[in-house]
């Protein structure tokens, strides 16, 4: 069996800047894998090496079940992804926060001895409307929420009436929701048109859209808004919008020192050479009594599969026998969004020695939500652009105009100092064919209630994972975690 | 090169029942491809033996090009399928009516010298609603909507809204249409509650919806439901909703005697050892020079490729280099449709003695929409329930069950002498890999205007075929005719 090497534990950019400072523990002594010849025999293969995959694999691993992790690329962390900045220090070019009520992350990062800091919510945020700059505090009484007095009644109506509404959904089965049909029968662009006074508010609603989901209103069914607002939240403590959107609170309130990979990458150093990377999965064979995972590299029999993958890309995956009609009908109703991280990297934060807190609202693109994602020391300045959505779509063909235009806005933004970033990198989730997409498939009307629990049911031998399966924090780093453990425990109890 | 037997001409079934009469007629010399051990080399390689990629490839060897099809299935026609019945007869699982304005299925019908036969649309139609069958005129004044008073207001003022509304989207560019944000921002299903007053008139559009799309009002944009209306014309004439629905004058006007698939069985037979079936594509790659086509039983060079498989089944290849996003994520937003169809014989078709003429609309299912699919002599009777969406759902899981339901309905609308079936079948095109839906995709909120072009546009020398791609008759067999012309067009062009 290939050791997983020191090169494999890194991206390879990440490598080369000699950046990452990575201590992986070798597995301890344990049922390791069997085998030969292109063949190895486990207990349970896993298919994906981000955080649901490598979750599952490593729980199963404590209950000494043998395991073999098959990931397509050549790293592992999926929709997470250290990049190398001066200093040792990373950028983090997919999940990068977490907040309260994300449990299990916080638990894993606990385990895994990975610290992490507040994310920046002082100063003044920059909102950018019809091309007037103005700013506003940080972390202030609306939120992240821009004080347009044009936009604030509509957005404190909408808002009270998601959350309000999200609790009627239940985050296990959204489907039996006593509105569901109703609610799953348009879309959410649908519904806020018809409960907002203000186009502007349609506008920043959008800016948000654009950076939550990576797409549009139209995208997504009004349910699955519902639900996925529904999800922000834990056993004890109901889903709210605003601890999706907010910084102090919300989903955006710590990061990582070393950056969000290091969850998987030290997952991955301690399952050692049970992950086996540039495997691209291409058919799953079940049979009464187990189940033949084909990849590139290698092929795994073994008693139970587990699938931490998009159902997007599952879809692509050959199955014999044939996935269950409604499962199948399932993926092909689960599109990814289309989301960009533009990040530009500063000799310093000047931003904060002008009282700017780096968080920025526009109505207008490429970027219109933007952060502060300076590394935990401040001894070199980041600042993040989400463009997603229509945006992304505008700008996805050409990588360095997008570049210039967001490194314009940053100095409307922010000011001349702006102009000159030591570094811009630019993010596209929809390039990465074993991704298709990021953050989060958006479901659109129907695909919730249609197929229901086609979206996690066991197809036998085979379990889903992957944050599309989460029950909690749906599309979300905790939701992958969470829905790694749930696979692993549907393996073990069977 | 393998000949084309005349065992691969009919389906299994067909050949097992000896009933199909096929006259094949051998490809007449011409360049043929070259090539050996497992690779050939051809002008232009044709994905799917449908009724696109059967035309590309018959305009392609007319033109005087050597061309290689490469098919999944062990038999032609794609989403057509002739199934045997006694004397020589053959039912229709799959695409089945043409009629006016489809010009390009009616010429390649005459060319290939197969007849066709009007549908039946003298006597009483039945409508069902809430529990009480009553009849009205087949082919009235209504056409086939059920003369219901608490409907008919609705329904004329929707249809003509829609036939007015859908003048307005170009067939070309339906994105460009000077409202499609907005239709395509919403699904038809909240547009129809808005336009409508009575829960019947919903429950009917409904029916039809299912039979029509094998989906229901949600799932689709507002904007795809008029463009498939302004579609369902050609040059001269703008399309019309009534022609979707109609039998006289409308898409249901005339059957084939022989069976819409004789039409891809002709054009295989004349393409003779080009067809090559059970070879499932698994990769393209694309060079600056050429394509190769990798499937199962064998590899292709060529020229060009002609990719003549929905979009759903298009991204489970894997195409190197990768295809450009947009066009990745058009097809994770293009999902087929869900329709059965259940058709049971019988020795005569006893419903014309007593009036009927077979035809029914009912607002409780499973079949919601039926007609009369006798044999064009009369010999044996035929019936059709549509068994599609929601209802499909309800049922996929089993056939057995499905089959009594809708005999039983069938009792219900004709008599008791319904109940004695010489044969049911069941054909459900979801649980066909190959297919993985039918009739069409559906396009919900976004899909036409995010992604454009991509539903169509060339990926260098890989063109896209599909009546997924037709802008007349998109969803029908002669979208499909046109559209592999088009790319036909697009290779001999290039």
């Amino acid at each position: 069996m290939p050791e997983l090497s020191r090169r494999q534990l890194v991206s390879g950019a990440a490598l080369a800047a000699g950046a990452v400072v990575l201590r992986p523990t070798l597995a301890a002594a344990g049922p390791g894998p069997t085998g030969g010849a292109g063949t190895v025999t486990a207990d349970v293969v896993v298919v994906g090496a981000g955080l649901a995959g490598l979750t599952a694999a490593r729980t199963l691993t404590a209950a000494g079940r043998s395991v073999v992790v098959l990931e397509a690329r050549d790293r592992v962390g999926g929709r997470t992804l250290n990049h190398p900045l001066p200093g040792g220090h990373v950028a983090d070019l997919g999940g990068t926060w977490i907040g309260p009520t994300q449990n299990a992350v916080a638990a894993l990062a606990a385990e895994l001895g990975l610290a992490t800091f507040e994310q920046v919510d002082v100063g003044q945020a920059v909102y950018y409307r019809d091309g007037v700059r103005t700013t506003y505090p940080s972390g202030g009484a609306t939120g992240g929420a821009p004080p347009d007095p044009t936009i604030l009644p509509d957005l404190l109506a909408v808002i009270t009436l998601v959350d309000e509404m999200s609790k009627s959904v239940p985050v296990g089965a959204p489907w039996t929701a006593s509105n569901a049909e109703e609610w799953d029968s348009q879309t959410f662009d649908t519904w806020l048109r018809e409960h907002t006074v203000s186009p502007q508010t349609r506008k920043v609603a959008s800016a948000a859209f654009n950076a939550l989901f990576g797409g549009e209103g139209r995208e997504i069914s009004l349910l699955y808004a519902l639900w996925y607002v529904a999800c922000a939240g834990d056993e004890q403590n109901p889903g709210t919008f605003e601890r999706l959107i907010d910084v102090q609170g919300g989903a955006q309130e710590r990061r990582f020192v070393d950056g969000a990979q290091s969850l998987s990458l030290r997952m991955a150093g301690a399952l050692g050479g049970r992950v086996h990377l540039s495997a691209p999965v291409r058919k799953v064979t079940q049979t009464a009594n187990g189940v033949q995972v084909a990849s590139e590299r290698l092929s795994v029999t073994a008693s139970h599969a587990i699938l931490a993958v998009p159902p997007t890309l599952a879809a692509r995956i050959e199955f014999d026998p044939p996935l269950p009609t409604s499962r199948d009908h399932y993926t092909q109703r689960s599109p990814q969004g289309r989301l960009i991280k533009v990040e530009a990297i500063y000799a310093r934060p000047f931003w904060r020695e002008a009282g700017l807190s780096g968080a920025v609202v526009s109505d207008t693109g490429p970027g219109k939500i933007c952060y502060d994602v300076t590394p935990a020391d401040g001894s070199l300045g980041g600042l993040l652009a989400f463009v997603g959505g229509d945006e992304a779509r505008r700008w996805g063909d050409d990588h360095e105009a997008l570049k210039t235009a967001v490194v314009a806005q940053f100095v409307t933004f922010f000011g001349p100092q702006a102009a000159s970033p030591s570094e811009v990198v630019v993010q596209d989730w929809s390039d990465e064919v074993w991704s298709r997409g990021a953050p989060v498939h958006l479901l659109g009307p129907g695909a919730l209630t249609q197929d229901r629990e086609a979206i996690w049911a066991p197809v036998g031998r085979l379990h889903w994972a992957g944050t599309e399966t989460a029950t909690f924090w749906h599309g979300y780093m905790d939701g992958a975690i969470t829905s790694g453990r749930r696979a692993a425990a549907e393996v073990l109890g069977s």
